[in-house]
Parts: C-alpha cells; structure tokens; sequence
C-alpha cells in the first residue's frame, strides 16, 4: 500500500437548484460538499490510498455535516483546525445545451480564509506522508491562506514529500490584493508535480502558444517552457476539454514527464450529468497512478482521463467510481449494456 | 426607457409530471403559470421594459397565486379583472426522444374565456402605453373573448398604439363556431407586426409555397404575400424549427420589414429541457429589439432567435434570461464552461 | 378480441436512485414493480388483450403493493400463489454517458423462487387461454422455478396453446446447480416462437456466427440453425441493439417465419430515460402483431420495434404507451412539436 | 362472499400542496383521486366485497389515470361511460391547528356533470346487484346529474335492491337551479339507509334537535323524525364528530334501526394526517357490517367508527386499511408499539 | 385606504431541511427568504397596506431571488440599495417535542450590513409615507446598520411620521463593539409605538419585574417603566409566549396605550408548523389595526394575536393569511371542518 | 478518554414511504440504515467514545453504502467481514394516531446471518477493548448467528472485558428452531450489565410480576429476580414506555445497580418523529454514563432518558444528539424557543 497522501484547501457546502432550474426559480436547493482538494483526497481514499485532508471548518453543525460526508469515504480529518466564523458556500446553476452553468461562491471571511500561520502543526501532520497536494485556489483566498500555503509548502520540502500542485485559476477569486502572477511562481517553485490546462497557464504565467497547432502540441511546447521556469518540475499533466455546450463536452489530457510526452484517446459526453469536479477527478487519477506504478506514464494518464471522464456523470463534486469501473472503461467495454 | 407595452390574453396553471414521467404514472405534478402573451410579457419586464397584462383571474387562491407569479418578475396587473369561476388549467407531459410532448387543455368555461364586452376599461388600460400584443389563442377561446379581442383592437388603433399578433394557431381550440379562417383576418388587419411560422398561416390563411424551396425563401415569399392581404403590416417575423426529436430540434428565425429579409443562424439544441414558450420567448425578443433599437433589425432578429433559444433550457412557460445572458450567446461564447 | 394470453413469471420490487445518482449516494429510492413475464403482460392488456399473469407473492403488503401495481392496467391475477417469505427485489442504478447501469439482484429465496410443482393448477390456468409466455428467467432463478416452468410447459403443449419463449439470459443468475445450456434446450423445445438476441443464442445454445457479416444476415443464419434444432419453432424474433453508451442507443429487430426474414428499420435513440423493459416491450409487440393480423408479420415487427423504441423513454420496466402511439411513430410523425 | 355493491357518482382527480403548504405557495401539488361514493367503493373492495363503480369519465390521460387508480383497488369499472370534457378536480389545503382545511371544488362542466338519462344502462349495471349507494353530491352536481340519480333509484328499487344514500350537504354545490331541500326528499324516499350527521339533516331537511340536550340523544331523536318522513328507511347512521382543531377531532357514531339506538365509543384524534373520506370510510364500514352481519348492529356500528377513525391517518380520499387493522383497533390494541 | 408604511432591515435566504430532519442530515434544504422588518412588510402588503421595504440585496441571482420573493406579494422595492458582497443567509432546524428549533445565522459581511450612511435618499423614502417601521436586529448587526438606522429615524422623525420599533433581541447578534443596552435606548427615543416581550425588555434594559405575578401584570408595569424612560412611546405591545416544547405552544399579548391596558384570549396551539416569523406577524396585526381602525384596540390586539396565531401554521417565515381568515379565527369558527 | 467499545450485529437498509403514507401507497422510500447494536454504536461515537462495530457486510454498493453511513459517524469498521450473500433490509411504515407502526423484515440469508464461527478473529477485535455490547437479536437470527454469539462471549469474558446485553425480543424472529428462552439464558449468564424492559424479560425468561403494582416496583422485583438467576450482572437498566398513540408516548426508565434501584423522570412526547432506535439510544446512554462517571447512577440514567427522550424527534435509526443537547434538556431548558 502506497504512503499517505496530504490534501490542503477549503472544503464548501454547495447549494444547487434541483435539476436544470434556475437558482431564481429553486424552492429547495441539493446540498452536497466539495472543494478541489478535498475532491482528490476523496477520490484517492476510494481508491485505497490513505490520505489525510488539512482544512479548517467551524464548530457548528454545517462544519460538523462537511466533516461527516468527507469522513463517510474514509478521509482522515484527524489534523482539521476548527473554528473561525463560517462554513465557505458555493452555490451552483447547473447549465444546458447553450445555457452554460454557473457559480456564485460566497466564501469570503470563511473559517479557511481566516486561518493563519501557526494553526496547523505541519511536522505533524507530514510525519508518515509521502505526498502533498495543494491547488491555486488557497493562495486565491486570501493573504492568510496564500500565507499558511507557503507555510505548508515550506514543511512539505524540507521534510522530502513530493508536492503536486493544481493551478485552478479562477478569476472571481484573488481578490485580497495580489494576482495570481505575483503569487503562484514562487509557490509553484516547490512543486515536482504541476496539473492545469493551456488557459490557467496562460492566466497565471502568460504562456501561450500560436492558437493554429494542434492542441496536444501546443501543450507539448507550454510543457517545455513551464520546467524551464520552474526546474524543479518532473511531471505536468494538462486537460484537454471540448466545451461544445453544458451538456456535451469532449474530454482528454497528455502527460510530459521532463522527456516522454503522452497523449490519451478522446472521450466524446455528449450527456453530461455534472461538470464540476472534473478536473479534481484528473489530478487524482493521475496521483494514483504515479503512486502505484510510476513506470507506466502512458497508463497513469489514461486511468486519470477515464477516471475524470467517468465524473461527468456522478451527481457532486467528489468522484465516486471504482478502479475497477474505471479500468472496464479503459478496456472499452460498452456501457451501453445494463451490468446485471 | 421605453414606453409601457401592453399583453392581453389568458394565464393558465400548468401541471406537469415531474422529469419524463407519462400523466398516467404521476403522483406528484409541478406547478407553474402562463400563457403566450404573458410569457411575452414576463420576458420583457425582466429585460427592463414596463409592461401590462391584461387578464381574467376568478377570485380564489389560485387566480391569487397566479397573479403572485407573474407579479415578481414586475409585470404590472392594475387591469386584471377579478371574477368568473375558475382558472384555466392545462396539463404538460413532457415527451422525451421519439416520444413527443402532449398537453391537455382544461381551460373552457375559464374566467378568462367568460370574459365579456365592457369588463375592460381600454382607453385607460392604453392611456400610457405605445405597443399592443395580443395572440391567436384568445379568439380562439370563445365568441367572448374574440368580442373582446375585437373591443380591445378598435381601442388600441384609436390610440395610435403599435400592434402586434402572434397567429399561435391551436387545432384543439377554436370550437366556438367560427374558425379561425373566419375570425382573424380582420383581427390581423389590425396589426403593424405579426408573428408565426409557416404553418400557422397556412393553417389560418391558406397561404402556401411549395415545399421544394429553401425554407428561409419560403418565408420570404409568404411574407411577401401576407403583407399584400394585410397592407398595415411592417413587420413579419417567423420561427424556423426542425423538430428533430422530443429532445432535439434545430431553431432559427427570419424578418421581413417590408423591404429587407433578415435571417439569423441556426442553432442546434440536442438537449431541450422545456420547449413550451419558445415562440413567446422569439415574440418577446424582436419586441425588445424594434423597441431598444428600429434600425438594426439584423441584431433584434438575433437577440429573438438567441433568447429563445436559451428558453430551450428553462423550466416553465416564461423566459428566464438576462439581456447579457442573451448577447453573450449572440457573440458565441461557449457555455460548455462553467462561469464562476 | 383474441383469446387470452397466459404470462408466468417472478414480479420484483424495484428500487432506483432517483435521477442519476448511484446507490451509494441515495437517501431515496424510487419505488416500481417489474419482471420479464409481466412486462409483457402489463403491455399486451393496455392494448386490449386479456391477460392473466401467474406469479407467487408474498402475504404481506409488498406482495399487496405488487398485486397493486399490476391489477391498475388490467391484468388478471386470479391465480396468483399468495404465500411464501419474500418479494425478489432488485437495485437499479441508471447509468449515464459512459458510465453503464447496473442491477443487483436480491431475488433468492423469494416467494417465487420457492414456488413448487403442484402449487398453480395449471389445467385451469389454461381454461381459455389460446397463448403462454414464459422466459429463461424462470428457469434460472430455481431448480424448483426450472420444475414448475416445465410442468406449465407440458400442461401448455397438452393443452394445444402456442408457446412463446424470450430466452433472456442473465449471467448472475443460473446459480442453482444446472447451467442455462443443460436446461433450455428441452424447455425451448416446447416452443413455437421464440425471443433473444445473438448474445442470448450464443450463451445458451453455443451458436454463433461470423462477426464479419452483417448483422441480420448473421441473425438470418442464426434463426435457421435454431429451427434445425428445435423444429417445433415457427417464429424467431431478434432484437438489434447498438449500445454506444448509456444513454445512447440504436435500435432495431429482425423477425424469421421459417420462411421469410424480415427485418425493421433502425431507430436512433440519443436519450434514453429507461432502458429496463425494452426487450419485453419489443416481445409484446410481435405477440400482439401476431394476434391482431397474423399475415403481415412485416407489420408485427415494425409495430414490435416502434414499441420498444417508445419504452426507452418511459420510466419503470412496463411499457406504457397507446397502440396509436406506437402507429404515429411507425408513420414517421415528428415527435419534436408538441401535441395540443 | 356477498352478493354485489353497485356504487354511483362522481371521481375527481385531487390537487394538494405537500405538508402543510398553502395552495398559493405551492410549486408541486400531490396527486390522488376520490369522490365520496368511490371511495365507499374503494373500502368495500379492499374488505373483499365486490363493487361495482358506475361514474362518467374523459376518454384521456386524466380520466386513464383515474380510472387505474380505481383498478388496483379491485373496483370493477364495466359501466364506465366514457366521453364528456373534462375530468372534475377539487384543489385541497391541508389545515394546521386554528387554520382550518379548504377544498376549491373545479367539477363544474365535467364528463360526470353532463352525463345523461340513457347513456346509463341500468338494468344491466343492476343485474348481478344486491346494493346500491349514491350520495347526495350527485344531484347537487347539475340539473342532469340529478336526473340521472333519479334514474338509477327507480331501476333499483324495481329490481329490488337496498338503497343507501349518504346526505354530504355541500353548500358550495347545488348552484343548478334547485335547492337540496327541493331536490332531496324525493330521492331520500327510494332508500333503506341513511347516512349523514346532524348539521347535513338540518341543511337538507329543516330538522332540528334543541341544543341543550346529549348528542346521542339529539340524534335519536332526529332519527325518528326521520323514519317519520321517509317510511323506507330501515336503517340511519350518523357520524358525530368534535372538530377541536384542524389536527384534532374527536370521532365516534350512532346507528338506528327502526328501533334499537347504537352508541359508539368516542375515539380521541390528535393528530390528523387527512380527514377527507373519514366518512365515507364510515359508510364503508356500516355498509361492510349490514352485509357481513346483519344481525350484530352494535359491531357493524363500532367496525364503522374504527374504520374512519384510522381513515384520519391514510393519505388521500380513500381508505386503506384491512379488517384485521380495524378489528385491532376495535379491541383496543396499543398502536403505541411498532408492529415487527 | 392608508398611507404608506415604510419597513426597513435586512432580508435573508432562509435554508432549512425538509420535515424534522436535522442539519447534519440533510441533503436538500428547502428555501424561502425572510427578515423581522420584512415579513411585517409581506404581512401589510396582503392585507391591503401600500409599503416600501427599504434594505440592501447584492446584484446577483441571490439578491434577484430574493427581490422577486418580496415583490410577489406588492411590496414596493423602489428603494432597494443593490450592491454588496453576499446576501445574509440563515440556516433553520426545525425543532420537534423536545429537541428545540436551532438558527445559525450566516449574514456577517452581507450587503445590508455593510450599508453605509448616504446610501439611502431617506427623505425620498418617506416622501408619500405615514409610518416607518424598524427593528432591534438593525442596530446589532453592524456599526455602519445602527448608524444608518440614527440616520433613517431622525429623517423620519423630521417627517413626522409614527415610528415603530420591534426590540428583537438577539443575543448571537450585537457583536460589533457595543452592546443593545448602549445602543437601543437612543434610538428607542424616537418611537411612537413598541413592539417586545418580557424578555426582551429585560436583556436591553434591564426592566424586570418580580416572577411572582400575574403575565399580564406584569407586562402592564413593564409598559409603564418604559413610558416613563421613553416618553415619546404612546402605544406598547407584548407577546405571551408559553413555550411549552418545540411544537406546543401558548399564545397571546397585550397593548398598553398609555392609558388602558388591553388583554387577548389564550390561543392553545398544539402543533406548530413554523415558529419563525409569529412576533413579527403579531406586529403587523397591531400595525394594520392602528391604521384602519385607531379607535378599537381591543380589536387591534386581537386582530394581532389571531393572526400571528394563524402564522404558526405556515411554513416559512413571512405570514400568508387574509383579513377575513384571522376574523373568522376572531370569531371562533372552529378549524376542524374543511371549508368547501 | 475511555476505553475502546465493541459492539456486534446486523446493520440494515431501512427503507420507509415518506411521510405518513402506507407501504402501499408508496412511490418512493427514505432509505438509511440501522440496526439495534449500530445504533448504540453511533450514538456512543458521536459522543466520542471509541467505538469499533462487528459485523458482516455483502461486497457490493449496498454493503458499502451501509459502511459509509457508520463511518460518517466515526464508528470503527477494522474488523467487518465482507461477503455473504445480501445486505438484511427492513420496510417501515410510520404509524399515526390509532393506526400503530410497522416493521417488514427481510433479513433471512442475509450475509450477517450466514456469518459462521471462525470469520471473525475476535481476540484481535478485544485486544484494546474494554466493553462489548451485543443483543438478543443476533442469536434470534440463525443457528450460524447465534453460535458466533457464543464464542464471541467467550473470548471477550476471557479477555476481562465488561459485556452488555439488550434482550431486545422480537416475537417474528426466532425461527430457525430453537426459542428465545431456549438460548438465550446461556448467553446472558456471561453478561454484567442486562438492558430490556418487562415485557422482555417475561417473554424471554417467563419473569412476571402482579400488574396492580406500581410500574418501577415491579421493575425492582424484576430486576432482583433476574440477579438471582443470572449472577454475574451487576446492573439492570429497563425502559418505561407509555404506548398512548403511534405519535403519542410517555418514556422514562430504572437502573438497578444490585443494591440501589434509581427512577428518572417521565418525559410526555406528544409528537413522535421516530420511534426506531430509542430504546438503543436509552442502552447508549447508559453505557456512556457507566463509562464516563461510575459513580453517579442517577445521572447515567436520567442521560439515558432525555438522550433516548430526544430521540424520538429525529429521524431514522440511530440518535443523533450531542452531550450538551442532551443535558440541556435534563436542566429543563424550554425547547419551545428557538435557539439563535
């Protein structure tokens, strides 16, 4: 069994209408909870890895509900900070055809964003870890959680963890007076593994490759030009989405490992049951594939973007599939059929 | 800002079972409201335009719940008439693939289709407005309600208001003794603008081109001949829907102005979640458009074809889509993302 | 009106996440009844056909609601067992894009299952019957279930009713001692029609041709070799699917006479609501063609396939759709406008 | 098993908003059926007796669904006519404590309320019978309604049946033209069994007992006077009911056979899940115990009594309850503990 | 018809899970929006009074929802400050027997507490108004809420409108800095008309009386301490609350007008349906008696009394009962027949 | 922190219609999970006791749901045996009023009752446990489960740990041969601490007491009776209930410590949410009482009353209150204020 994992970031109720209502139509909302990180440590503790997710949450009865949906999939909360004023909301408009979805966050002043420096006891909580994962959107959050990142960051290396990183740009964030660009370079300096998608490095490092080459090659170049940033980098994972509507996308990504460059088949979804996750579903798939067998690059990356395909049709932010269903999609077995 | 529009015509309580499930399995159904011309209006009171309807509700809580419903998307209801014995119903079962969508009318003997000469005070329902919308549904009701439809045209000339009618030809309807044959075209003669597509004049007027002709051409034609036997027309507007499945249809629109034709793209929809409306929601849009801006008719035709198509993906009779909802599809943005 | 039809097989309890949750998300489950036999059954009666379905139930209110369920379409239940220790039940998870559905059986020990020779009086099942019904469910679920099945078939042939078998097979049953390949060939050989696929011919009878032919060329050559080994055979009818996801499918069938092969026009079915009880749906179909007009079988089968085609779109496993319905699809009306 | 029920009236389709949502707040309405004479009906078929319901519906999805309801009750529908406009609704809002339950009745012009003398045929309805219930609802309906009731009485007195009537004054019906108390006393005079309470025989018929006095006794009273104007009469029962609240009542009854006065006990409900139907149930149950044991009237009356008094704890119109469950009641069982 | 009442304070999304469920249980909540100043808004409204509700809703889905929730009922939003970060939110457990209700409140940073002094045209406001109504919750929520509330009470008093205070205390509020004891008295000074309990008066001002007494007793001296501190005060109104458990409650109050001291009768109200928003009802109902009927306050009183007993029985937090509904309470009719 | 619990038995699905309706009625079911030993183990863990609980689960998503209901919980899972055949189920049907609640198991073969002797390494399972709690339902279930009873006593009374019993008779089980009294006298004799209530003990061990006496004086009888013939126990905890209504009980209970014989107060709890898991909620309290202060008795059982109290309000299975609700509640605190 692979060592522990440690996942850091803000975990969210999100409130969605039922169905494809409105938000100024709903009389009751679907509750659920999910934030990027949180969604890869319980993707990964699904599929058998250990990990343990570092976040804070109030001590009420909406942070006690959080703790307990992360808790019900095996995710250890044993280094959670509680307290601070309030559970971070997310409330989600889930689109169609040309209608695409939509998020309010209402996350300012929440028990995440008021943690600070000194709360957490990150010797600690690395002690019997092997990896650490944190994404774009703590630094986002605040001057204290863009802290507190550094903080963490800062531990992980010295204590020899391997240290992934989502870019996660989200433009409605990064509000507390600095921009991603003059936060996410040094932060991203300690990182060995780098997931994202051509237009968040863009938005973050102002990398961009000629729009009339093939999308699999521009990523290639953004690869290359992203460890001669940042050397420390070994591995970079992109997505590759088709947004052709809110309910048909097309779905793949490619891999670079500092001399090998993969690409995985593409996956046509032309119904899509809920988008939010995908990505988070991506960075997993491709963690647990490093950890369990990191000389099959070709196969990590394909688990990862079948693992991340197979999210489009599970209601929530956190994947809920097996290794074994993700597998029988790899094989091409034909969904079509009813498994009895 | 513009002047006040004016909708007349029946509201109805519509009743549906809740997903794809057939009346016959219901347990539960969905309450919503509407009716072709307030649909019309919601939209445009939504998109900032003071509008009135004009109705029949019975005094009991279902006429109040239906005025309360159109009451908070800030349509004006100072001329509703109170009184008659019930609120007209209609139950929706939504079709899904090769199973096509069904309504059932239950809306004779409604307070609406009792409606009588003399119970509508025109001259001051018009006394501060410039446009008058009304549809081929309220003749149809009853020899009442084409009295009033009559009553109130007479008025609405008078005051030197523009009209518009959308013909909304319904088979089931018109059982009162005359046919629509015989009833609209002196309504019709009326009208500055008409709406339609190409069934619903041959349904009403006879008017037919051969089927071996590009459809945009078509419609050219049939407008052509339409503004010959109404010579008060200016403006001519139809839908152009190809109704591939239950679920899936293709949606465009032409206009004629008396001079220039203007055709707007075509979109695909494969995933409708309410088509009920659609035309109301292209009414509403050209409405909006010759009333923002009479000389750019190419972007009223868009922004109509544009709002309804997004229509396609609300639940409900009524539009419910911002004006930057409906630009930022008119400039191709791709919904396939989720805007946070 | 045709003679009676004799249906016989286990009704289970249905329970499904609602929507497209999977089941370890669920705090709610839908609630339906179904099972091959009375599938059937629950069609044939809505189409005017008298049926009586032979099953055992339990004495408690499940048995009561399932008795319920069925006796609201009008099928006989006169001589249902009532006794036993459990309803069967079974987990529906509906599947989505790539991801499949899935059942779990929890059907053993079931009152059905339990069933034993000497328990239906057989002789006046058949009193006035002119057609029976079975499928190699039954067999599978029991030895006892295996016994009963043939004692109703030897009472069936005695009683010179035509015998109709769907050999439905199903991996995860057939647990009880004897495979499927040791126990049809004798049932099957009480049969004059016969239902399946390719699939089904192949895991219970070995048979199989080549991949590289067309699909109902192979079908064609498929019936042939059926009706050299069960010569009592004088119909073979053939469902084609093409299951290119979970909620995409296309759709056809194919119908053999002994003589003529005839084979259906292939319907494309992008969104499927419910894909459970398709198959019995398309046996309906050809039963109730062959009832109705024995002499134009291209009818039956083209009437079968359009059935089936509208059950993809009706939730729970019966099929419920008029036979006008099913005629406005064979006569190719659209089913993207809306019936009023 | 005893000899027939016939049963006569009108089945609405019910309307209601969950919990104790009121009707202007509602976005889904909770969907059953009923009408006072089906739901005796429903009673007696569940108890094993066989009925008969002779009502008038829409040949569509509406008057499908309600007459499926209708068959999973056992409830034979031969005599069904089918045709008219509309299916009768009635909208209904739960009450709470000091706001008391409201029904908006919306029959008016239904497939019942046009029926006509002929389209019945009574004989043939009759044939098998041995009872025959209608209620005073019916004649309230329509000038039609009523003779068409007129119509039934004098084929089943001819063919010798006993006729039982419930009073169920409603003041919001009888709007045709004549009043109950011109109308009623002419078809009261065809019967053998009375049902109502004291306020119905005040409103229909001017009878009143002074107040001072025990119910029971003004009952008793009332009852002679009763049998004074209409000789039939063998038999009148009359429910007494304390109504505290709209979730708690008191309940209990009398019976009066010509010369022996019944007194049931009084059972105490403090909360109530849906008080519609309670007295239908109560017809049921006397109904129930006259043809099961003519000779123990003490039991019929207090079978009666517990058999509406669970009817408070059943959603929707009918009852649904077996005879085990009111025996136990009757003998005072504690529903306290949870049967397993 | 009365002059205008304004009502000024913050409006909430109200979240709360369906039934009896707890928080950490749900997976939907149901939604509604409410606010103590607002719901007397919705109250007056229905019942016939013109009234601007004056706050501050952030310019998005949230705020619209909430805008059209409010507009539905007529309240006038001309004055609405959009703008702000979020919409305050509150989360509800409903209590049952002996688990009370439970609120977290969610509402620090909204948009309505950080409305600022000069955001508001006051004077515009109250231009056509006769009556300005706030409440205690204003001044705790934040420094800038109080002293918009300074701002707003000395433009009315300049206006000479009545003004009229609801203490509203709550103790999880007022964290801003200074206490409702420092706060309240100043701006308690300029009210015409009180609104408290016992409690209330207590926590803000440290008025006590000895337990030993008689409620109502009590109340009447506490009416006096108040006018003596408070001399501008003409009119004082308690609520009696017996809180028996979470769904049985006692109910009453009391009004003092300077003069005479008035008593309603007891309401027992044994099972509760929603407990929110019952003060702010009771002072809507004096509100309406003060404006249509100065003359009569014993019948204010109870018309008060009366109708916050009704609002127990409504789900959400703003009352929906009409005029006639809380005199048909006033008169004793009892609840427990269904109106039909 | 106290010491490690074990419990053991089987955990269900729990599957209940909505609301009030029946079983029959149903369309959809609230599913959650419980069984007697789990419930005490949620509550305990909630609390934060350590827990670990035993028992064996089917490898599919229904086992796996079960799982991650408890672990949400922090109950321990280390030691469940996957396999066997099928998860138990059981159907209830919430009573009302006079109609009492129901209980519909279908748990025979289910994976839990074909657990064998052997498949659970108990001495691992007590290796840092201090107490084990078991209960008369799990020897009721099979030959197989009760034999795994034994020798799980067995090691744990070797292992010195303290063990409990819940007699908890239930008359519809006990049939694979030999009776409660039978076999359960063997295996309570291994016990310390016994939990029950009368008619427990005289069902299972024929203990009876004359009914004129006061309740908790016939307790005390009982509970010396049982110390004599079961010498080991050192304490007896027994429930009192009041079976009023299925919504309507009184509650409290006695503890007898062998010397001292304690009685808590009688809560009335006129409105029942859920009746299911109180008594388990009642041993929980108990146990958590003995553990955290042996010394005061009085307080462990007035614990176990209001907790147990306290759980009648929440829905399903298992107790989900905190320390501080419940002591709330002993101090008297009124629940009919809302806590904000």
């Amino acid at each position: 069994m692979p060592d522990k994992v440690v996942t850091f970031g803000e975990v969210m109720m999100r409130l969605s209408p039922p169905g494809f209502l409105r938000l100024t139509q709903a009389r009751t909302l679907d509750l659920t909870f999910g934030g990027s990180e949180a969604n890869v440590a319980v993707a990964l503790a699904q599929w058998g890895v250990p990990v343990e997710h570092v976040t804070r949450l109030p001590d009420n009865d909406l942070g006690q509900a959080c703790a307990q949906f992360l808790r019900q999939f095996g995710v250890g909360l044993e280094h959670v900070v509680w307290g601070g004023d309030r559970l971070g909301l997310y409330f989600l408009e889930v689109g169609a055809a040309q209608r695409g979805g939509k998020v309010i966050y209402d996350r300012q002043h929440s028990s995440f964003a008021t943690l600070a420096r000194g709360m957490v006891d990150w010797p600690a909580v690395f002690a019997d870890a092997r990896w650490f994962h944190w994404s774009g959107i703590t630094p986002a959050l605040s001057a204290n959680a863009a802290d507190v990142c550094q903080e963490a960051l800062q531990v992980a290396r010295a204590s020899g963890l391997t240290i992934s990183c989502d870019l996660n740009y989200r433009a409605t964030l990064w509000k507390w007076g600095r921009s991603a660009g003059e936060v996410m370079p040094e932060l991203v300096g300690y990182c060995d593994v780098l997931f994202g998608n051509e237009e968040n490095v863009e938005q973050m490092f102002g990398l961009r490759e000629p729009e009339n080459e093939d999308a699999a090659d521009r990523c290639h170049r953004v690869c290359k030009a992203l460890a001669e940033r940042f050397p420390k980098l070994r591995t970079i994972a992109f997505t590759l989405r088709g947004a052709l509507s809110a309910t048909h996308n097309t779905w793949s990504g490619v891999l670079w490992d500092g001399g090998d460059f993969y690409v995985a088949p593409v996956y046509d979804i032309p119904f899509i049951v809920d988008r939010v996750g995908t990505g988070d579903a991506f960075v997993a798939g491709v963690i647990y594939g490093l950890l369990t067998d990191r000389t099959d690059l070709q196969r990590a990356l394909e688990f990862a973007v079948a693992a991340a395909c197979l999210k489009h049709t599970i209601f929530g932010d956190v994947n809920q599939v097996t290794v074994a269903e993700v597998e029988r999609l790899m094989r091409g077995e034909q969904a079509g059929h009813i498994l009895r």
